[in-house]
Order: structure tokens, then C-alpha cells, then sequence
């Protein structure tokens, strides 16, 4: 049995007990959250989020990327959202490589070097303001009221504000 | 108050009783998910997810783009996850729009016209297919033996797997 079939299994749970199923389509609180995929960072428990509350976007860093400024267009220009939430954390891996390494390794194994930025970073706070601007920055993202960035730190589960 | 003030305010209250500080980096389950960022699909509950098990990569549609092939690939070299679960889920907002007419619409109230694919779909069960296809034909990705894919019911609670 793999961990796929035994995550599988608790869906069926999950189903079991389901009471949501009639949840608009729209977020509830208006607001997109952006933050790295890293296992220890729960978004839901963090900010006290429920299903139906926050469309929620992931990935390597919680950098932002093109896809992240797709999503966030679509969040705002199809289903209302109006706040940016952007959440970094402590203990990064994207601390603790660079793209020219990273990238250098995979040519040596594949022969071939990767297209897209690794988007490794080297300071926190100053990659979660870098993301904020890439956001400022974007013609296509029309509500810019409410960006803001945070650090989440892994050990204590506190969170602090990027100023 | 706005939102993201609220949400804040739940964050102080998660670190309160927070007991999960010596979590490792990789994830304990050894399995990356891409879901979409949809507010109703919450992949902690439905999947069973706790802090420190999986990485979650998300968003809009759960469609497998450059970013998520990038996330997949550091997630896969530097932190040994070995499965991958895709998850697109009913009702979704990928399927109420054509890139043409969204973009086109964006090009009327902007004057640009977005360089990035807006990467919506038509058909659920062929588009889980479509981002399965992409991790198999990525170079970069080393570990392939299991890239399951699912779609999730909004309304019943209930997934069930692409073949």
C-alpha cells in the first residue's frame, strides 16, 4: 500500500462526513493567500481558515512567479477576492541552495539545464518584499489595497509582518 | 478590520498552543500534492494532512505549469518526496471561462494582453490527464512510478481517480 492509497482511504473518510457541499464558488473572506508548500506550514490551522474561506496558492518558496500572478488575476478579476496574503517561513530548503548549483547539478545528471529561476533566496524578509513587488508591479492584478507579507516561524508558530 | 487583520489575530492564536516546533524540513509522508487554490477544496482535511506530512503546491485549476514542474523538481531532489498526487475538484472556475475571451477582456481594460496561458479547460477528467502528461514528459522530475490524479466533488465531499 502506498501513501497515495492510505491518503486515499481518508478521503473516503472524509466523504463520509462531508456537510459543505453547498459552498459557493466564491471565497468567503475575498482573500488569496500565497505561501510556500513546506509540509509544516498549514495554512487552514494557521490563519483559522475553514473550506469556502481563502483560494489558497502554493509552491516552492511562496515565491512569485508567473503562474502565482495567473492565479491571483483570476482569483480577483473571476471570484472576488480583494486581500493578498503572502507567507514565507523559517527553515526554508529555498535557504539553503543557489539556482546556479541547483540547476548545475541537474545538467550534469540530465544533460539538460532547466528553463525556469530555481528562485532560491538568501534572506527571507527581502524575498517576501520581493514578491509583495512583482505583485505592485503587474498590469493584470487589479485590487493592490491589501498585499502584505509575512514570515512564519516553523519552531515557535509565530507569525511576523514584512514592513 | 479588514480581513487579513482577522486572520492575523487567528495566527496569534495558533501559536498559542503550537507543540509542533521540531518537525523536520522533508515531509514525512514523502508526497508533494497539487491541488487547485479553490476556497471549498481543503486538502488537510480531505486527505487527512497534518503539519510536517506533505508538501502542498496549488493553483488556479491545479494545472501543471512551468512553477509547478519547478516546485515538483525541488521537492523531489532536496527534500525526497517520491509520489505525487494532482487533485482538480467540480464546480471549478477553469471551466466558466475561455482563455481567449478572459484575456481579451483583460486586453480591453489594460491595453496588454497576458503573455502566460490563463490554462483553462473544458473537460475536468482530461485536464487531470493533460497535467499528468506534463510531469511525465519533464526532464527534470527524477522520480515518476506514481502521478495519480483525481477529481474532487464540491458537493459530495467525494474524489475519485482519473485513469
Amino acid at each position: 500500500m502506498t501513501t497515495t492509497d492510505e491518503l486515499i482511504a481518508n478521503a473516503a473518510r472524509y466523504a463520509d462526513s462531508f456537510d459543505k457541499g453547498d459552498l459557493p464558488l466564491p471565497p468567503a473572506r475575498q482573500v488569496a493567500v500565497v505561501a510556500c508548500m513546506d509540509a509544516r506550514l498549514n495554512p487552514y490551522g494557521l490563519l483559522g481558515l475553514s473550506e469556502g474561506d481563502a483560494h489558497v496558492i502554493r509552491n516552492a518558496g511562496g515565491v512569485v512567479t508567473a503562474d502565482q500572478l495567473r492565479s491571483l488575476a483570476i482569483s480577483q478579476r473571476l471570484l472576488g477576492t480583494t486581500e493578498i496574503i503572502l507567507i514565507h517561513h523559517t527553515d526554508c530548503g529555498m535557504l539553503t541552495f543557489t539556482d546556479d548549483a541547483f540547476k548545475a547539478g541537474i545538467q550534469a545528471e540530465t544533460g539538460q539545464k532547466p528553463a525556469w529561476a530555481a528562485e532560491a533566496f538568501t534572506d527571507l524578509d527581502e524575498d517576501v518584499r520581493q514578491s509583495i513587488r512583482r505583485i505592485q508591479a503587474d498590469p493584470f492584478i487589479p485590487v493592490k489595497d491589501s498585499v502584505r507579507g509575512f514570515v512564519y516561524d516553523v519552531h515557535t508558530g509565530k507569525l511576523h509582518e514584512v514592513k
